[in-house]
């Protein structure tokens, strides 16, 4: 194990231990009981990490930025629970959502309290940044709701162009990361010049981690991505795959695509032909270089910054988060 | 119209025009439609008016707190919006409910935006005071869930004394009222003697207010309550009347009741043999013996404060608030 994979692993228990302690109560148990759950559920604490990482590369001291870290990642929990609902979820790492294992209503209330929770980790910040912190932190909220708006819109739309899934997942899942950053950077007493850079960094890293997991719905192997593949073609889920691919197709390729997107009779057995499609039309590749355009990007911001161990483990971090079937 | 009403309408005014400017996006539309419905609903602005004063009750300029005045009623909004879709409610304030109009996914997400707006409208509040008012908020919303939660839970259950009812209410209903106390006697820059004064004068009137609005469920006119006679009776609500009489009667009363709680074959008709039971035990007169005790309580932590024209516009309101049916 390198040192920074040490360094990880070190910061990753000490949050999951103060996820673990962050809602100790016991009662009402249709509060608790699945809030410890989903809190309890493992996970590679990304955004805390960055929020940790963020810091000290401004040269802060990572354990001031803590209970912004514990924030995020209960923040982000209450966006998988509500989300989990909406799309009808089963499962997630691995075990049943919060409204499959009790029903919706304790999923609502759960993620309601979860917000609160967040809140209230956030708010024990001993910064002098903290109005700043908690303003940047309740635009992500904003933010990731709109996208999730957006993405439920597009379910039902026939016609969505890249443009607007672009927009949608730079809100839904890319706002969290430079949130992530920027609340780092903050906390770290970054200059203005630092801050802009690592919110930056986290947007273009936000950015690559979900075309990646676009990606890997087809790419991975199953087991180890945790996920059926095809899984999003099943759903007609609006990727950036699917409609770059809708873009440039023709003929019976788009007839094909134009079924995926309106969810009509496609079984596992289209699974490979749409792959083949997205082959054909180069859509795979694409991906590819939006993601190492960037990543380059990514980098380019960091490179604005001193150069500091917190700064290189930095980019080895944004390596490990994208390189996720590795 | 005396000077309080006229003060009271005044306040009431630029909470509205607030409330109304408070999301002024158009998209995603499946977001700032809802919620702009939500806020544009009439309301008396009850927590609000508390917030603002609260703040003239220690000496400050109401101004000073409208921000706050503005949160709480964006987050007592969003309970409202998260509630109606767990209780199934069809309608409230003569309107249809946000989940019935649009759907429950549309209602979830419009309920956590208003969260995030209802900080983002506190985070706006310029005091010294900032810090903790945001603790007391935070706590605030955390105590509602659980008050939810307890009274989600009481649905199902067989038993609930007249006590679970108690700490229920005092978190569902009575938490928002001495948050909003609170939070105004802290904006105000009170001492700390009079925030606690106001907390509990808060405390008092909202279990007074939880008190009324189950009496008003028999007492009331329909047509100016606006909601049906016995509808509690008719959901089996366990309410501070039907778990006082529960526990005082016995043989066929008994029986009555325990169908009433257990929700079987209860019927419009049956409403005039229950409220005849509520005043055969005497609960009737208990609940207003309750709300007496409460109001008295009320005055005596106002009394507790300087004698200055807030403080007696403190006393009507809370006056106002409770006579809703008058």
């Amino acid at each position: 194990m390198n040192q920074f994979e040490k360094r990880y692993q070190r910061y990753r228990t000490v949050i999951d231990a103060k996820l673990a302690s962050a809602l100790r109560k016991s009662e009402p148990v249709s509060l608790y009981d699945p809030t410890r759950y989903v809190l309890a559920a493992s996970g590679k604490r990304i955004r805390p990490l960055l929020i940790l990482l963020s810091c000290e590369a401004v040269g802060g001291a990572a354990n001031q930025a803590v209970p912004a870290a514990v924030a995020i990642e209960i923040l982000h929990n209450f966006t998988l629970v509500h989300d989990d609902i909406m799309d009808n979820a089963p499962s997630r790492r691995g075990r049943a959502t919060v409204h499959m294992r009790w029903d919706d209503n304790v999923a609502i209330l759960a993620g309601d309290v979860l917000v609160a929770a967040a809140y209230r980790e956030l708010l024990r910040t001993r910064s002098r940044a903290i109005a700043h912190v908690a303003d940047v932190f309740t635009e992500g909220i904003v933010e990731v709701c709109e996208g999730q708006a957006y993405d439920k819109e597009f379910e039902t739309l026939r016609d969505v162009s890249l443009n607007d899934y672009l927009l949608m997942i730079a809100k839904k899942t890319g706002k969290l990361f430079s949130v992530s950053t920027e609340i780092g950077a903050l906390i770290g007493g970054g200059t203005e010049r630092e801050v802009r850079a690592l919110r930056s960094f986290g947007t273009s890293l936000g950015r690559a981690f979900q075309v990646q997991d676009d990606l890997l719905d087809i790419t991975a192997d199953e087991k180890e991505f945790g996920k059926r593949t095809g899984g999003d073609i099943l759903e007609g889920k609006k990727t950036f795959l699917l409609l770059q691919a809708y873009e440039r197709a023709a003929g019976k390729d788009r007839r094909v695509l134009r079924a995926v997107i309106e969810k009509r009779g496609i079984t596992p057995k289209h699974v490979p032909l749409v792959k083949e499609i997205y082959e054909r039309t180069g859509v795979i590749e694409t991906a590819k270089q939006w993601i190492d355009r960037d990543i380059r990007q990514a980098s380019l911001h960091l490179q604005k910054l001193r150069d500091t161990p917190a700064r290189t483990m930095l980019f080895w971090f944004a390596d490990m988060v994208l390189n996720r079937n590795h």
